[in-house]
């Protein structure tokens, strides 16, 4: 146990010394102050934190990360909270390390395309932050208005552009590193390409907080594009769309996004979000494309979908608002399920070309074990990555989660595209990475923390 | 010292054990046989080998680093040895791997655009694959037709297109390992989106040859652009280029190339490499841009120049022998150079804001060390990375080196954009890496490599 309760003498002497470090009233020790910092937003995940920190800037995260080391205390790092599985809430006893206060953000740099923010920079203040200067972010997600440059680092985010710009490990072009014994790596500085020794910015991209703190970052930055169209494309079946996709692809490089969904959704969706079906018919898959481009894609697009034989039906929007409201199909997924109950959500992935067995296997693999449970199934076709939904006739136990995951993994596929590890998924960790491959994780995790106070429980298991 | 000398019992007994894992015909240790693996192709670095070992798959290369690792022999990975800083040529008695017999590439695959190819593989023949499918890759450089998957991973190689899809590192998806020990990580089938543990791949994209052998590689393809238009652009300076070119990136999605030289490397293109001038006018500095897209870019490229005031002059080829001729005063400068002397090549980076200033100092600061060296000059402008071609009266030292070296570094540059450390440049590494960063650095090393048999010289010093 690295956690010391939070009673004992020592973890008063720790507190205090915190609030020599960081000042009294950033560290948060009363219930109700720390509350907020303890639970996940999903309500699964929920512990008890020493003290909740709030450090002013990077020499504040290293102080406090020494102070932490020396006495032995975990330390959970913390951005905007958004996470879904268990990493960035304390389990027991450790500091919550809170990077909000992290806020600065540079000039955007025109010829580099790139820009430097802190960690507690969130995501829409960067789009707007790069919009205003007539650029745009690679990466994009539903909960841009809270998740942060260091939280979306730890977790190396996906999203819904990364079939055009990569995950946020495309995106990060240098870090500001915090180390568990509160050393310091500086890589901001340096331009794009740098093949110095080991690229340590791409080594914590992902590493969810296990390997080191992210305290700043420089991110690239992408050219604009003012002018889109969107296609909702009814299809007889997933290999279907899968198949249009990798056609979209290779003709149309403004394409942006392929998402995938199916009629149960489009059901939910209508009934409990106010979705509008896109056409009559009833379709085996819904695809959604998005292109975008500087001059109107919509000739492109229509060209690339003049001659294929398959498609059910279509429909098609340039202006804004009937863009939004195709998109509306999509993106209200996740709010009209949680109305029908607490679903436990699993972001798996798999070659591409075993989606279509995927999408056929997995209802009957759940209800293996619980006959009565209704799943749903949306995502990214290009990147693999479709999120399981699962309800429950009443509250569901790992066994959803075991099946789910290791059909991934019998298809080829890994039990985490975008949300990561986490606590949540660490006992099946072993199953999708082999026995020398765990080793040299574990093996890396103790050369940058020796003494494992950076996330403990999280990756691996505790002791 | 980790080598056995070539005619010890032992060393004997090394050789004997190598011929039964991989065929005694593929065990070289004739001289002349051992010559070609043995010096690099600029004919500055060149060491002894125990034995050249030419595994025919990954499960051989696994064998070989067993036994390697257990007989305490240092190796020495070998793609096609293309490599500038000496990276892959042995220093004195290790075992040379190559992996040029892991050849296979497998089929195209049109939904995640990607392919999966073997250590062995070509630049040329991924290149060739590709184009067969209607795809393209992202990396081009001149070596194209020696430069293998392995050794571009392992030096995390850039080339004329990075502006545009990054360095290898953005193109590689998944890896295939193999461990100093012997041991296996695969991580190829997985889907592009992956985050369940470490990005390993990425960790190992750039290490050199001295964390793992990378034996397979699954790489992202991007569209083929069909229809290109290039322009050499005079400018006053290199400030107006820099500044030029931030303008093109945010205005031209189909911005592929941004490449920077001078008049002095033109007359020597015109003079040795049977150049031709693209214009009458004298300029400061020449700016070469290409745009690539499926319809034609000249319009739009016309356009993004024709209300910029400080262009010289300009010339522009649409047809394949103008691109081809415009492209040759860039591309022959290494061959021109070549035709004056030996020179000493740096690649150095810095921020692109620091380009000029690079440009402006670097002559005076390699004159303060031999006043009577020539230096040429060209390079990626949107990446900040310059090749510094130093030509001395007489045989050059390393004072020259670390003239170029620090002047980047005081102008927050790197000390390599992409050929790497090798064992060139280490003595510098730590100017440019902290004493925190260099320490975590070495403990990955020791982490993932604990007896320093993965390629020992590079990147740290020996013992």
């Amino acid at each position: 146990m690295l956690s010391q309760p939070a009673e004992s003498p020592s973890a008063r002497g720790v507190i205090d010394a915190l609030r020599r470090l960081v000042g009294e009233s950033h560290v948060l020790v009363d219930p109700a102050e720390r509350a907020g910092h303890e639970i996940d937003w999903t309500g699964r995940f929920q512990g008890r934190a020493l003290a909740v920190v709030r450090p002013a800037d990077a020499g504040e995260v290293r102080a406090v990360l020494r102070l932490c080391n020396e006495a032995g205390i975990g330390v959970v790092p913390q951005g905007g909270n958004t996470g879904l599985v268990g990493g960035g809430v304390p389990r027991d006893g450790e500091v919550v390390l809170s990077l909000l206060r992290l806020r600065d953000i540079g000039p955007i740099d025109p010829v580099a395309a790139e820009v430097t923010a802190g960690a507690g920079v969130t995501l829409g203040d960067v789009q707007r932050h790069a919009a205003a200067a007539g650029w745009a972010f690679g990466v994009d997600l539903a909960s841009r208005s809270a998740a942060t440059v260091g939280g979306m680092i730890a977790t190396n985010a996906g999203g819904l552009n990364v079939l055009r710009h990569g995950p946020m490990a495309a995106q990060v072009l240098g870090v500001e590193l915090a180390l568990a014994d509160g050393g310091h790596i500086e890589r901001i500085a340096a331009p794009h390409k740098d093949t110095a020794g080991y690229d340590l910015a791409a080594l914590v991209t992902g590493s969810e907080g296990t390997l080191a703190v992210v305290t700043r970052a420089r991110l690239r930055l992408v050219p604009r594009m003012t002018a889109r169209a969107v296609a909702v494309i009814g299809l007889p079946d997933t290999a279907a769309a899968v198949s249009l996709v990798g056609r979209l692809q290779a003709r149309l490089p403004s394409l942006v996004a392929a998402e995938l969904f199916f009629e149960p959704g489009v059901e939910l969706v209508v009934r409990h979000a106010a979705g509008r079906r896109p056409f009559e018919a009833i379709a085996g898959a819904y695809l959604l494309v998005e292109c975008a481009d500087l001059a109107s894609p919509l000739d492109d697009l229509a060209a690339a979908l003049s001659d294929e034989p398959s498609i059910v039906d279509i429909a098609v929007a340039t202006g804004a608002s009937d863009r939004l409201g195709l998109w509306h199909l999509r993106e209200a997924h996740p709010e009209a399920i949680a109305r029908e109950g607490v679903p436990h959500k699993l972001d798996i992935a798999v070659p591409t070309g075993r989606l279509a067995d995927f999408v056929a296997m997995v209802g009957p693999a759940v209800a293996a074990v619980v006959p009565a449970a209704r799943v749903h199934v949306y995502g990214h076709v290009a990147d693999g990555n479709l999120h399981v939904n699962v309800l429950g006739p009443g509250p569901l136990d790992d066994a959803v989660d075991d099946a789910v995951l290791r059909l991934a993994i019998e298809l080829g596929g890994t039990i985490s595209a975008e949300h990561g590890i986490g606590v949540a998924k660490v006992a099946w960790l072993s199953l999708v990475r082999g026995a020398d491959d765990t080793a040299a994780m574990a093996a890396i995790k103790r050369a940058l923390d020796p003494r494992g106070i950076l996330n403990p429980g999280v990756l691996f298991p505790v002791g």
